[in-house]
């Protein structure tokens, strides 16, 4: 084929430009410098940060934003370091590319022994060890199908937001390939369902529809990662239908329309909210993901008989499982063909929930910062356009208890629950916000214990000038953990950094980045609230590290109560 | 079976304890919380590091000094986050055990949906993960066969010197097994050569011996990982062999010994080493790595007709490979059957490597630290007992032109290369060295690129109140990615950390440690100097972190003509 040529490296990166990468993540190493060159003149921003894991978690919350999220790491240890970041992604749903920078292509044929390797001349034990947390996996040994490759691994992970796997031998990255291919647009929609199931499907749900008194809707998470929270709330609003989300789910739904009903967690739920579903006669999911945390230990009470499961791929209804139904296409065609006229819903009193309390009947007689407090206090602080990303710990607890605004997104890992993320996922997300402009706030509630395994990323939100706010939970102990078991251990307790001095360590001495890092230190809920009425503060701007103590043995009441349950699981 | 019991959890720690692990590195999560309870009871300190890649790279060196190392994780998030240490602990035979908390067993065989899951009930997919870069690995599902498998693979690690995985399910943990299992110590040697094939290699060996004129020894890292470094001075000292190291092997032989003969770098050695050793019509190697870096691009000259490789469990001569001759027994009978006076070697002119020059003909015009003056002028800082660790970058290359007393012993990842590992591994030594007593110091020379990847453990040293000395060389960039390519590429370049106040921050304002915490900042050869020649500093006691200013683009000779060549070989 005649015609203008470009690299291996940059086809893939022109690509990963294409399906949203504007920022790559990722650590350098001797196999994957050569790529690097073509980072930047690919228009891609190369971002380094300070390990593989880090850059892992951060691409997965940059990919939730932008569409899809990349890192590239070095051969064996640069690759692994970051696997438990990939299987968060696998199990979250998360479209990530992960591209490894591999040794030459003959070194690897001859079985040299390399460093970097175990010493036994095997070249393929790492993409082994990475395939049962990817969807798909490629090897570019071959410029002839090298573009064909990346095509069809980058169009599995958007399509099917999971990770994917990608070798670049070192002497491939300079290999010329067919400019051209770049011309035509990777497909990124899901395939057609099979027309048969998909109309009888619809004709089912629309049937149970029509004939219910007491329908509702539930948002999860799947809603969310397979992009098609337009298409549920175009449905929310034709139906008229009470709208519930479940915590994995929050975010996804618009918290301040009048359909808007409540979270819904199993038997953790506010009582009228889960008489609510329960009682339903039909409750429509949408990606619902049943597990332990979301659904408070498999405590829904929901009968199969009257939940429509609709999940990326198939629908679950009747203790029926209709395969090749895209829940895309299967909304299209609902939010087209249902006939609000037909629907005989009894007259919903919403909203269900109750407002947000500043006080849960608990008189004000303490300054301290306690969950039962902070939560509800902050739904007035948030604002419209915020991501909001949580830890696991009381924090992606709390926020059950918290108010979104319209159109605030949720970061969290309720399946995955791997500590550290939160700062992680600030930075990318952070970086997703200043790539698409707009000046929306990305704030993060991160705890100290979690913070200490991820702090360095402190380093690459202040080096990439990102605007990130942090409520770092002091409260001396990995506190859920405690509620688990081990109350008072000493192996639930942590070394008491000095948390306000922290992003200041991070930062050059010289340069402009020192106007944009502030620090702040906070004991009492008078301090809170001065904070928070501060307009520079609320703002945004600039890494604002709020180191925010609160008691030890505090956390969210359900947090306590599902940790009980937890441990008797356990044991 | 009557008579006292223990639990499985116990019985577990038991053994680990007499097999050296007296502190026990890891990080806490709720699938292992229970099991930690039995941790000190059992007489092991726990070490609640910040993050498990750290542990793990902490257990690795202790597992060097004390004879085996273990960590604690959890299912899926913890675990996975340490397997660039695991691995790297596989590659350069380091016995570490790894023990994972995960879930009870009713709940992994009914595939429920848990957090740390991919979300697919599989709950082998992890311990498939670990499997290529382990030597033996156990589910502890059944109180019954606990204790012999236990045994299995702790043996299996300490003979083999290569990492292990348990899993732990939470409900084994208080499964009680039979006490007097414990009485019974594990056998920890090898097992028997096979007989007729040790005889018949030491006969040809020492028949090769007495023939020749300029036989020369050969000592890498195999000799110290399978424990052999007292047999091997017994044979130099009874043959009188010039007594060569590789750069893996630093620390295995005594440098102050007359027979000490200088570092074989390949094509990188010095002229007369080089030429000793390829010009020696006999060169007995003990436990030899020919990795790239060891080898120096695998540049080699030593003929397979005069070379004799004594590996861990088989030996190499004469093209031949002689299978099930463990090292350790063929050693014991060839110091014993040597016979001295039927050698016929030349007088030797030892020693043969030019003493380490404070100068390398440079004049002393400048201040600048740089890496040709450095490592020569610390030879005579360093002190018998030392522990010294050093990092991928120019800090293992430099170490080369370090002459160490005796009783030195080095870590470094030669062949696996890791970068962060340094830190990881001075936590673990220089807790090793507390838990033995006696005083040694722990010195490790850390690169800031790779500092910034594992930073917190600075905390966990600080908290464990440990003896450790840190130079972190302080270039502005990763040094040894700028001499492979892209010397000034924006991808080389770090964020310019405050190193100096770091360790700072991780000390709690209260307590005893903070007077046990001291930050230096050098820049010049004289301060440098005035440091050295301080008695406080030089007795290395609490943590010193010194931030040692370096230029850019310096590097020890070695590496930038390595650096070159293995650029070569990637492109």
């Amino acid at each position: 084929m005649s015609g203008h040529k470009v690299n291996v490296a940059e086809y893939l990166f022109t690509r990963l430009h294409q399906l949203g990468v504007k920022d790559l993540h990722g650590v350098p190493g001797d196999f994957n410098l050569i790529a690097l060159d073509y980072v930047e003149p690919c228009g891609i921003n190369w971002v380094g940060n300070c390990n593989e894991l880090n850059a892992g978690y951060a691409a997965d919350a940059y990919g939730r934003l932008m569409g899809m999220g990349a890192l590239v790491t070095t051969f064996g240890v640069g690759e692994l370091s970051c696997l438990n970041a990939i299987a968060g992604s696998f199990a979250e749903f998360c479209p990530v590319v992960h591209v490894v920078g591999t040794p030459k292509r003959a070194a690897q044929k001859s079985g040299m022994l390399l460093h970097h390797t175990l010493g036994n001349g095997d070249f393929n034990v790492f993409a082994d060890m990475s395939k049962p947390i990817t969807i798909a996996q490629t090897n570019l040994m071959d410029p002839a199908t090298a573009p064909a490759e990346i095509d069809r691994v980058l169009q599995a992970c958007y399509v099917n937001s999971r990770p994917v796997y990608i070798q670049l031998p070192a002497d491939m990255v300079t290999e010329e390939v067919d400019a051209e291919l770049l011309d035509t647009p990777i497909v990124v929609e899901p395939p057609p369902s099979d027309h048969e199931t998909e109309k009888l499907a619809a004709e089912l749900i629309l049937r149970k529809l029509y004939a219910a008194k007491r329908p509702t809707l539930l948002l999860d998470a799947g809603a969310q990662r397979h992009r098609v929270e337009g298409l549920t709330e175009q449905f929310a609003r034709k139906t008229g239908l009470p709208t519930f989300i479940t915590p994995m789910g929050k975010g996804v739904a618009n918290e301040e329309s009048p359909l808007f009903a409540g979270i819904y967690i199993g038997k953790g739920s506010e009582e009228n909210v889960r008489r609510r579903i329960e009682e339903s006669d039909l409750v429509i999911t949408i990606g619902n993901v049943k597990s332990d945390v979301n659904s408070f230990g498999f405590s829904y009470r929901i009968s199969r008989l009257s939940s429509v499961d609709l999940h990326f791929d198939h629908v679950v209804m009747d203790c029926a499982k209709f395969e090749n139904v895209y829940m895309k296409w299967l909304l299209e065609r609902l939010v087209k063909e249902v006939d609000p006229s037909k629907m005989h819903m009894d007259k919903v009193e919403t909203p269900l929930r109750k407002s947000a309390q500043l006080t849960n009947g608990e008189a004000a007689t303490t300054q301290d910062v306690t969950h039962d407090w902070l939560w509800p206090r902050i739904s007035s602080w948030l604002k419209s356009g915020d991501v909001v990303i949580t830890e696991t710990g009381t924090s992606f607890v709390g926020i059950w208890e918290t108010k979104f605004p319209s159109g605030v997104q949720a970061i969290n890992q309720t399946l995955w629950s791997s500590i550290g993320y939160g700062l992680g996922a600030a930075q990318g997300a952070a970086l997703a916000m200043k790539t698409l402009g707009g000046g929306r706030r990305t704030v993060c509630f991160e705890g100290d214990g979690s913070f200490q395994l991820t702090a360095q990323e402190l380093s690459t939100i202040i080096r990439q000038d990102l605007d990130c706010t942090i409520f770092l939970i002091e409260n001396d102990g990995y506190e859920i953990e405690r509620w688990v078991h081990g109350m008072k251990a000493k192996y639930n307790d942590i070394s008491k950094w000095r948390y306000n001095k922290i992003a200041e360590v991070f930062t050059p001495e010289e340069g402009a980045s020192r106007h944009r890092v502030k620090s702040y230190k906070i004991g009492t809920r008078s301090e809170l609230e001065r904070l928070l009425a501060d307009e520079d503060f609320s703002a945004g701007k600039g890494l604002q590290f709020v180191e925010l103590h609160m008691p030890r043995y505090n956390a969210p009441q359900t947090l306590i109560d599902f940790a009980q349950s937890l441990s008797k699981k356990s044991e």
